[in-house]
């Protein structure tokens, strides 16, 4: 090591002897404990954080004190409408052959089962595909049971194949005339955990009564279905659609040097779904990308306006991703970036950059390589709130966590505090440090259509 | 290998050259899947099974057709009563300074709120002692907190300590005139699924509401109580004691060729708590049990009756057990011995022997060194049902199995079957196997007291 430095003194032309501030900016970053300070504070002093209740404006309130308090400007709220649907009681019970409860979940957006229950024979399908091809006679009336059981992947990626049980399975069960449907989880656990998550009716279908069942429980079911095909079930859902109600996003900037370089725009959601209390989805992805900006605006101010967002109902709709989308189409952007895949170790990144932009690629790879982060060739494409403005031909940068775990916590009463591991945090906190430190002074142009 | 089978055939007077019946049944043991059977028939067909309730009975009948099928004789239920407290609704909230609601259970035997639910402010304690401490005025009328984080040992004998918490801490506070009691879980999981278990009021005290939280919520809990010494609490629990009902022990044997020679008593409990569906604790006890007799029947009539008993009702206060000895203390027992610690790996075993039957150490060590079991110095002391039967002076066994896992999922709603290794139950089959094959047959005598 020695011997570098020494090289490095006599040949002052090698890159690497320059002092590089954005690797001093990440390796300051694997100490950081502000992402930490937001994700406890966020999960002990407001907890669940549920889109459009009085629990997320808590939030939004806590959120504003906080990013003042660490010196951000022009922090503020920009409020929106919804609709919202909150959680009932919620029962199931296996009537016959084999009498025992199950432990479930509403799903959102589920209809209601009258408040003494609804009772019925299982219609029992192994996956999605199977309920799509079933006739409407081998549903009908009956209670739906999709149970195709998650793989972990590193990157995730099965999410949108065995979701299709939960994001349209409801949907498809009713329009066959189900009285009721129930999942197993998507989710790669094995706890009495089951996971929630969002679902959507057409217009002209009646929302039927739609529940996750926990892992071991599906299990259970189907080891009662192989022993009998006439299993008979209790179902009590009572979920409320209670109007519309106001939830917001949570705006901070770094202002730049250059207005016309165009806005970063970072952040992740401030809102939870209502089991756990919202710490890996997504107190960290706000915690991260707002310790990372706060680094980069502490070292001096940047060429680009850092935007930090914390988006409110991302879990419900993207209601605030649409939100901000609206209310600012028209402005300048030149990069959008989103953490909200947990926060164990960010394993690779990947953009999209106009080909005047691709000498950041190298300089990412470069400053990422030593956190163990690899160059994905996958087109970035951000994330579900950053979505509408990357579709409006943004430019974007993905961070990807590994995301083995996530999975098993993702939307259930598990995904508390205790499941952040600090030293990946941390990690996190440098990947986003460093690729800001880039992005937010590259002196290129990085933004699609334009000079 | 090879050499050393040449070796014996030329040396047959070495010991490990004649046929040795306990090892070939101990090996095939290791491909047993009558415990598996078992356990996985309880967990399904039965689920929970409450003491006292209409789900433990019908694990009776259940447990009397599986036994009868197996070919044991003078399989027969043996009833008795007992009173029976049953779990109502269970909800916690904080309601200052930082409002969201807490994931909790009541204990057994707990008190009820009223319907409407119960207000107060926390009294916090560290740990039990802490509480034991405290003046009455810093307990009354208050809502006590105890959060003693238990920590996973392999031997599981951190329950006694951090277990006093639920114990008698409930009846201490109440003496002391708290409102009600919440404990950290007595486990060392990072779940949502609060463990359960029993407690007892002094018969001069009135049952306050108790409850426990799980150990994510207990670390959030303490978070708040760091920031503000005044947290208040909405607790809402509405068990009941209905009364005196019938539960009972399962008994099946195998007949034993000299009658003189005392009964193998084992087994394990037929009950369960009712969050789960009682798969380590303790379907796998009597499904090892059972097999391994089963195994030792095929072989041929054993010397000694080996009598398994599927106690009932051992978990809120080990009624079973008092009512087997009741019945039976006259009876000669020559030994007994019970599983009731899970399914994972028997490391250890240890004995409680007269001198005259010191030489079955050596045999059993003998039998169970290549399954990984080591020979323990600590006195066999059994399990809580065989625990009369030998505290009055009967001969014991342990087979202790790994408990590192043991309380990540004892009393919750997590102890359900894919918690269970099928290679480790087979371990532990094969031990009890050896163990029977040894003990039932042992030309000498085992029994304290007699000739």
């Amino acid at each position: 090591m020695k011997k570098l430095i020494l090289l490095a003194a006599v040949l002052p032309t090698i890159a690497f002897a320059a002092p590089d501030q954005t690797a001093q900016l990440r390796d300051a970053a694997l100490k950081d404990d502000v992402a930490w300070d937001i994700t406890e504070g966020l999960t002990t002093e407001i907890g669940q954080r549920m889109p459009g209740t009085e629990a997320e404006a808590r939030a939004r309130d806590w959120a504003v004190k906080k990013l003042a308090g660490l010196g951000f400007a022009n922090v503020r709220i920009e409020p929106f409408d919804m609709p919202v649907w909150v959680r009932g009681e919620e029962k199931a019970e296996v009537i016959a052959p084999f009498p025992q409860p199950l432990t479930i979940t509403a799903i959102g957006n589920s209809g209601a089962t009258a408040k003494t229950g609804l009772e019925g024979e299982i219609a029992f399908f192994p996956t999605f595909e199977d309920l799509q091809a079933a006739p409407d006679a081998a549903v009908k009336g009956k209670i739906v049971f999709v149970s195709h059981a998650m793989k972990a992947t590193q990157d995730g990626s099965g999410y949108g194949y065995y979701g299709k049980a939960r994001f349209v399975g409801p949907n498809v069960a009713a329009r066959k005339g189900a009285a009721a449907i129930i999942i197993r989880s998507i989710g790669t656990d094995s706890h009495r955990t089951p996971h929630t998550g969002n679902t959507n009716f057409d217009a002209d279908v009646k929302a039927i009564p739609a529940a996750a069942l926990s892992n071991p429980d599906a299990d259970n079911l189907e080891r009662m279905l192989k022993r009998s095909p006439n299993v008979r079930l209790k179902l009590t859902l009572t979920p409320r659609n209670i109007g519309v109600r106001q939830s917001g996003n949570v705006v901070a900037e770094v202002p730049g040097s250059d207005p016309d370089a165009g806005i970063v725009l970072i952040g992740g959601h401030l809102d939870s779904w209502d089991l756990g209390t919202g710490a890996i989805d997504d107190a960290t992805g706000v915690a991260i990308t707002a310790a990372a900006a706060k680094r980069v605006m502490d070292a001096g101010q940047p060429r680009r306006t850092i935007r930090v967002v914390w988006f409110g109902a991302e879990e419900v709709g993207v209601f605030g991703g649409k939100a901000y989308f609206e209310r600012h189409k028209d402005e300048n952007h030149a990069i959008a970036a989103e953490s909200d895949f947990g926060a164990d170790k960010v394993w690779r990144f990947s953009t999209k950059l106009p080909d005047s932009a691709a000498g950041i690629n190298d300089r990412l790879a470069k400053a990422l390589f030593p956190l163990g982060i690899v160059h994905g060739k996958d087109v970035a494409g951000g994330g579900a709130d950053v979505g509408p403005v990357i579709r409006s031909g943004v430019s974007a940068i993905d961070l990807d966590q590994d995301g083995t775990r996530y999975f098993d916590l993702h939307h259930t009463a598990d995904d508390t505090l205790d499941k952040v591991d600090p030293e990946a945090l941390r990690q996190n906190v440098a990947a986003w440090t460093a690729m800001l430190s880039i992005v937010a002074n590259a002196p290129e142009n990085i933004a699609f259509n334009r000079p």
